[in-house]
Parts: structure tokens; sequence; C-alpha cells
């Protein structure tokens, strides 16, 4: 099957329509025509050949909603007419320890998860395309439930990666009423930390380098917001926190916020810096018994979990509706951070 | 009371021979005959002035056992006679957070913990004179007992630092039966860690970079070592480990080691390097939601329920026993990491 999509044809190209080729639904397969499609830093980083790896043409897009307009004979999860999402994966071992846990995106076979875009290789199978793009067939266990009305169903669409990549680090570490909890860096990922930790129950701060932000902050759900590149501020928060979701990618100095946990509090990374971030001391982990650590998207359970949360606590992402052809101009306004908060790409304008 | 010590009188001056006060016994205190004391890193680093704001004259030690000689009147711990230990702290505010969690060396008072040496300043109070000293008067919450025959008491000494430091992080992240675990250089520290961790039950794999230390380290209790030189030898162990206890204070590539980690694997780091470790990769936490943590210490009810244990398991430190008047000659020895494992002080040669 035929499809329309847009895709980078080389690490120094713009992306531009091509048309590709789904394969015919099996068994267990969902056919979905894409209805709308979230515009992640990821897409750029592998569209523009940024990180390792990358065979063109790249089709980048892994926040994807839309509605089912098949299933394969073996299909119990949807049905057609069904809104769906699909997030990063669409395929795993399902039989490592990882995958028996839920946790598809750790998947320790030799070939790891299979990405939604670029997810080739490993496996020595065809290259995967993702979102960008009029259709896509996945395997039912990897496509998400949306129980949103469909009128939200855009704003819905960021949840399949910046919301379940926050969710997933504040449901491990037991992010809740009673807990004090930042969140560094107010952006795609920072605004869904914001909100979901806000509707957790726990205390929020938002951490932003920029002053302006802090209405806009609060309006997400922070309950205080600090400049962080206030000394002063921060030092008044010195070993108050139980946890911090650090979602800024850009090296910074990690200590300054190391030093605001309490004991045995983490502070956990969820972007992958192009340069490392200065070292951080290990005298702020010795005293206090603090943790740094590192969380990678989310399984295919909680992906469904936080689906079901966000959709009984009527909570969406904050986004900017684009046209497909608008996608590069999007690239540009993303690396300036001028969007709030994310691009979602209008796939009826493919 | 007056009682013979060793101090250094300035960082640039080797320790030497000095007489020190120690206060009358109050009411809950215990007045101590201190028979052995074993020397740690922290020894040299302060008697050097090589850590910040040392005060002179500085008497070291803090692996200090010894008898009882005399108890204030509310003392229901210790009787005279009877044989106990010190450790790294001598006081603290008992009512904070950590303290309450029994906790202490993480206390978060204005002046945290008092330190057994150099442990004056925050409070405003007189500086604390460590084990390298004939007689020392504590206050008996911050006295362990000592369940081990007589005959191996020099041997328990280096447990009250080096024996905790290991065990708090061991027992905090549930090293035991099932746990495969690695221990991160064999000195001091590593050589505890590696004896506590093979007698919790885990199945240890020792870190080295001398291929040498290979049958000394089993003969510790090592199922495995591993050269960390050798990435072949690395290579082979990566994403295996529970947990990962890193005793190396000198600046080393952490990342070699947190690829080892299994998901949700800890590394722990105990030492503070006077440089800063290389900066570990952020993708390296992100893939396999790893932690880097750090660990002071230990609080005093740990600091017992290690002594008891090592007791009942026959555990003691592996040293080699000094005059007072080598411990100049010891601290160089040390820096060339040439002890096994531990230099104990026998006081009687003070």
């Amino acid at each position: 099957m035929q499809t329309p999509a847009y895709a980078a044809q080389s690490a120094s190209s713009p992306l531009a329509p091509i048309t590709i080729a789904r394969r015919e639904p099996g068994p267990t397969d969902v056919a979905i025509d894409i209805l709308y499609c979230g515009v992640c830093h990821s897409d750029l980083h592998t569209a523009r050949g940024e990180w390792a790896g990358v065979q063109f043409p790249c089709v980048p897009g892994h926040e994807i909603v839309g509605r089912v307009t098949a299933v394969g004979s073996g299909v119990t999860k949807v049905k057609p007419g069904q809104l769906v999402g699909v997030g990063c994966m669409v395929d795993s071992c399902r039989t490592c320890p990882s995958c028996r846990a839920g946790l598809e995106q750790y998947c320790v076979s030799d070939t790891g998860f299979t990405a939604t875009y670029n997810g080739y290789a490993k496996g020595g199978g065809e290259n995967t395309f993702g979102g960008y793009s009029g259709h896509i067939v996945v395997d039912e266990f990897f496509v998400l439930t949306v129980g949103h009305d469909e009128s939200e169903l855009a704003a819905v669409a960021p949840l399949l990666c910046a919301g379940v990549t926050t969710w997933s680090p504040l449901r491990h570490w037991k992010v809740g009423p009673g807990k004090k909890v930042g969140v560094v860096g107010i952006g795609g990922l920072g605004h869904m930390g914001v909100k979901l930790a806000h509707a957790l129950g726990a205390y929020v701060v938002a951490f932003t380098t920029s002053p302006g932000k802090t209405e806009a902050a609060k309006a997400l759900g922070a309950d205080e917001v600090v400049v962080s590149r206030h000394p002063e501020e921060m030092a008044t928060h010195a070993g108050t926190f139980d946890f911090i979701l650090n979602t800024v990618a850009a090296p910074h100095d990690l200590d300054a916020f190391l030093a605001l946990l309490k004991l045995d509090g983490t502070m956990t990374l969820v972007g992958v810096p192009s340069e490392p971030h200065p070292s951080p001391s290990a005298a702020n982990l010795i005293f206090g018994r603090r943790s740094l650590a590192g969380s990678l998207i989310g399984g295919i359970a909680e992906t469904q979990e936080m689906l079901d949360f966000c959709a009984r606590h009527g909570i969406t992402a904050d986004i900017e509706m684009i046209e497909m052809d608008q996608i590069n101009a999007a690239y540009d306004r993303m690396l300036k951070s001028d969007v709030k908060y994310r691009f979602v790409i209008d796939m009826a304008t493919l």
C-alpha cells in the first residue's frame, strides 16, 4: 500500500514530499489513517543526521494519533473507526526480562526495540517510516487507545512521546501527594512534566532560565517558578526536593539542581545532550545519598496508563498546529525554543 | 584530663607527639582507653590540609577501638571494662529528620554531625581530636559495642569507617542472595566491600586495575575478578550488574562501569575525588534507567548492625599493624597503595 509522506532525503536536505509503502496488515496488525502527528526534537536530530546511524530517506514522527481503518483477523484490542495512538516504538522482542516487565523501551534483545522511524538496522529488517505520513500499519500490541474527545485529538498527539517520557519517571520515582517535585526546562517535555506532576498531586516547582516564563509555568500547574540563573533563588530550595525531572538536553550545570535534593532524592535526566554535561560533583551525591538517574520514554502499558489518566483529568499538550509544508520552518523555530509547547502537524494538509 | 596524642601542627608538618585535653565525662559520656586506631585516607587528607577548613593542630583517627574506663551516671549502653568502638562521628543534632531516621551522617542541622576529628567549626565549639591518642571521651550514643574476641580487636578498628562506609550502601541498595554486585577498587574500603557483599550472599565481582590482585581479591571473597583496563573483559559483563560499589576516589571513567549495570541498576560512589571524574554519559543513564549515586559512611544504628554482623560471621579487616611513630611513613606508603589493606596503629606504642 502506497501512502504520501514527508521525508529527508539526506542530512542536508529539507523535508519534502515522498511516497512510501506500508505493508499489508497481517493477522495482528492495525491499519491507521494518521490524523495528527506531533513534532519532537528527536525528529529534527534524526532528519538532519545529527545522531549516528540514520538511514535515508527518513520519515520522522512518533507522536501519532489517528483512526483505525482495518484490523487483522487476530486483533482484539481495537476496531475500525476507533481513535488510537502510536508512540516511539512499533515492535520489540517481547520475551526479554524488560519486555516481560512491560518496559519494552529497555528491550535487551540484540536488536532492542524497533523505533517508529529509523528503526531498521539492528534486526536487518527494512527501515521504518514514522508519522509524517498518511497511513501506518502497526502490530496491535504497540497501538494505544485514546479516550479523549475527538475534538482534543491533535493535542493528544504529543502525549505519545513528550507525555510518556515525563510520566514514566514521575511514576517510577513515586511522585504524588506530599512530594516536592522539580521540573527543569519548560518546553515540549517540561510543560507535560509540570502538568502531570501537578495532576499526580505533587507540589511542583518549575525551573526555567527565562524570567518571562513564570506566569506561563504557573498556568501549566507549577506551584512555584524558580529562575535557575538566580543563585539566591536556588539556594532557598537547597536540600528540599524529593525528585527533580530534568528535561534539558543542552549541557548545563547539574550540581545546581543536585544540591536541591533532600536525603535520598533523585534527579532524572530524560534528554541526551550532544556534548556531555559538566561533570557533576561526587560530593553532591555522597553528602545526601542522592542519585542522578536517567529514563527513556515509557513502556506500552504505562503509555496506556498515562493516556487513560490524561483522559480522566482532561490533560492534553499545549500545541501550535501547523500544516505539513511548514515543517522545515517549524524545525527552525523549535531550535529557537519558539513554540508553546509542541508543534502538531495536521495530516489533512499532507 | 591530659592525654598523649600525635598531631599535625600545620599542613606541611609531619605528625608528631603532642599532649591534648579531653573533657571530664558528663552524665552520658563514656571514657575510653584507645587500644588501636585504623589509618584512613581521610586522616592523610585532613592532616595535610588537602581538604578545606582544617584547623591545626589536627589529631586524626576515626577508626577507634578500646576499653571503657569510666562512664557517666546516666550511661546505660556500656560498662567499664567493656570493648567498644568509635567511628567518624561523636555527635549530631539528634532531632532533624536524618538523625531521627538513624542516619546521623546526613544530619541536616546547621552544624551537621560533629566529626571525630576536625569536627569543630560549624557549631562554634572547640575542635575535636581523633583516635591517634591515648584516651577519648564520647557520648554513649556514639559509642559502639564490639562483640569480637579481644584477640581480633586491632582488625576490628577499620570496620568503624571502612566497614560501615561499604556496609551502608550494600544494605541500602539491598545487596544479598541472587544479586550480582561489583566492587571497584580493592583497597581499604574495597576489600571490606568484597568481604561484606560476599557474606551478605551476593555474587561478587571485584574490579581492579592490577592483574596481580586477582588471587588476593578471590581470597577476600570475590567470585570473579575483572581487570578494568581490559575492555574485552569488561564487555562480557555489560548490562548484568544489580549494583556496583565504587570505592575509587581517583578520577576515572565512570561510564565503563555504568555500562555494566542492568535495568534499574545503581553504581554508588563512596570516595570524593580531588578533581571531578570525567563526566558520565547521560545516555548511559537513560538507556537502562540506571542511577549514579553517592553514600557517606553510615549511621550509628547501622554501624552497630555491621559490627554485630561481622562478629557473627568472623569478619575483620586485613591489616598491617604499625607503631605510632611509623605514621608518617605509613602515609607515604598509603599514597602508593602499598598496604594490604589497612594500617592500624597499636596505641600501646604511643
